[in-house]
């Protein structure tokens, strides 16, 4: 039996123990070493899918590991590796996996939501989900790269380029890796922040960051762009407030990145989208190159990732870690130790 | 002393006579054939741009006519010559000018609306803004090209391609001509439109067309794709409906083109934007090679825009005109003859 948190509906965790499974044809055995609490797991702590999730639920998706065995038929991987999990399996068979675009396949398998995550001592996953993490990234940073790979596709997609200016509405954990992964590109960014938490830590990291509550935005970043806005919006807050300042912030024909999960169908500005020729893209998890974009890019050491880690806390760590998050506290990513 | 009509605000209009300002350095006088109304012209008579337009407003601006007399340092063009005018003057110094976007300059002069238009006899025109008809174009169907340019622009900016699964949602005069373009892109184009007049003169012109009051539009569009949705949506009508079904007919990463003006800020789920990646484009009015590009596609033949005009009135219509437009009655685009 092995160490496991679970999720059993209503706010309520266990600890407990579970019976770890052994690795099928083409599957992996991953003794966890560190796991990250992502915003998407406070999401299911408060109940928001519980349609969807089986409990009780083992989450967890922002891991790192070593490998502890072997299924057969997996090649280029050895017990004792360093791992992390790009925790996405698709279906291969959908529309949107026809057209190439199997990371949002319909069916989409989330490993840590829709089937059993990494808030447990050992993880079992398909071989094809592993990327190995080289001899100078930390298994702590290791648990990053899920996050950072999100970046990675966000600032991809936008097609930044070198003297962007660019803002990131919301300073969250997601929001500070597009910022760190944006500026790293060549964009000059401004996050947007209200937690003055955050913001401190932003400057930390060398993030140019502006209260919207103390600045005006807008005015700032036509003063920095005499009068033409910004080139791109990363929209990382999920807010009414943060999809009406988008339009007002980008030039001609600039580019709204919806990255946040929007709890409710914000009102969109279509006619500025109309008069300013402005585009919007969706964005959304990562593909395979997003991953390895994020690997080359932590291992790299220019991102200030130990700064990013506020908190590493034992499995049991689990629900004052969410606790922690929705109250705003004084944390930005929370790592479980296994 | 020429005939003009007056837009003096309140919904009154009057026909008048006025000075015909002879052409200056680099400007044409042009002699009006024919001039179609716009539904910007219906919301100008609405009042919703009083503050833009000075009273009393000569308006017009989709117009046909013959050059009458050219000002000093003007080629290329001689009196006589067929032609239609590309009614928008940028300032050159903007900083959408200063990228490349000068169409839709921030300071932008439209000609009949921010200046005066065509709803006169004569009318005098900065030179560039003119383009020749070609002798098998009539010069009633020359007043189409103004529209027609939108629709190429349009169409041109989401990348239509062959094959593509299209749905235009709005048949008003914009709407039916982007479908007819796209439709003649090679795109497979399903026009939803609630009036059944307008359901009726778009089939006659070759578009299949749904009323989705009686059809679900969503369940045709998926059972045509096979569960994948559409590869492009036009927005033309501007209203909650439209904007909340464009999300629910995408397909992953297709591309809603927003064509109309939103009166108001509608409800976007943006959600679905993140969760399919889906993609928004503004577009707004046309570039010379839109124009150039409707001037070809009118001149071969190809669309049917006798069944596009639906009347021709004197001048003195123009009252008459905005009345059937706003009650929804049997027209499509009703063109006034000088």
């Amino acid at each position: 039996m092995i160490q496991a948190a679970f999720y059993l509906g209503n706010r309520s965790i266990r600890l407990g123990e579970i019976q770890p499974r052994d690795p099928a044809t083409d599957e992996v055995q991953i003794k966890v070493s560190h796991c990250g609490i992502c915003g998407t797991d406070l999401h299911i702590f408060h109940g928001a899918l519980d349609k969807r999730v089986s409990m009780p639920a083992v989450l967890g998706h922002e891991m790192s590991g070593t490998i502890h065995a072997l299924g057969d038929g997996v090649a280029g991987l050895a017990v004792g590796d360093s791992v992390a999990v790009m925790p996405i399996a698709p279906c291969n068979d959908c529309p949107a996996c026809a057209a190439g675009h199997n990371h949002i396949c319909h069916n989409l398998n989330f490993l840590g939501i829709d089937t059993p995550g990494a808030f447990q001592s050992y993880w079992t996953v398909p071989a094809h989900t592993v990327h190995r993490i080289p001899d100078n990234l930390s298994l702590m940073h290791g648990a990053l790269l899920e996050p950072l790979a999100v970046a990675c596709h966000d600032v991809r997609l936008a097609d930044v380029q070198s003297g962007d200016q660019i803002v990131v509405v919301g300073g969250g954990p997601i929001g500070i890796l597009v910022a760190l992964v944006a500026q790293h590109a060549g964009g000059r960014v401004i996050v947007s922040e209200i937690n003055p938490y955050r913001v401190e830590l932003a400057a930390l990291m060398g993030l140019e960051t502006v209260n919207p509550n103390e600045t005006d935005l807008v005015d700032l970043i036509m003063s920095r762009t005499r009068g033409a806005g910004a080139d791109i919006v990363f929209e990382v807050s999920g807010s009414q407030a943060g999809a009406a300042v988008m339009t007002e912030l980008l030039r001609t024909r600039g580019l709204a990145v919806i990255v946040a999960n929007f709890p409710r169908n914000p009102q969109v500005d279509l006619y500025r989208f109309f008069w300013r020729e402005l585009r919007m893209q969706g964005v959304r998890v990562y593909e395979s190159q997003d991953f390895a974009d994020a690997i080359a890019l932590a291992a790299g050491g220019a991102l200030p990732l130990d700064r990013i880690i506020t908190d590493v806390r034992p499995l049991g760590g689990l629900k004052s870690g969410f606790e922690d998050m929705e109250q705003g506290g004084k944390v930005m990513k929370i790592l479980l130790e296994l």
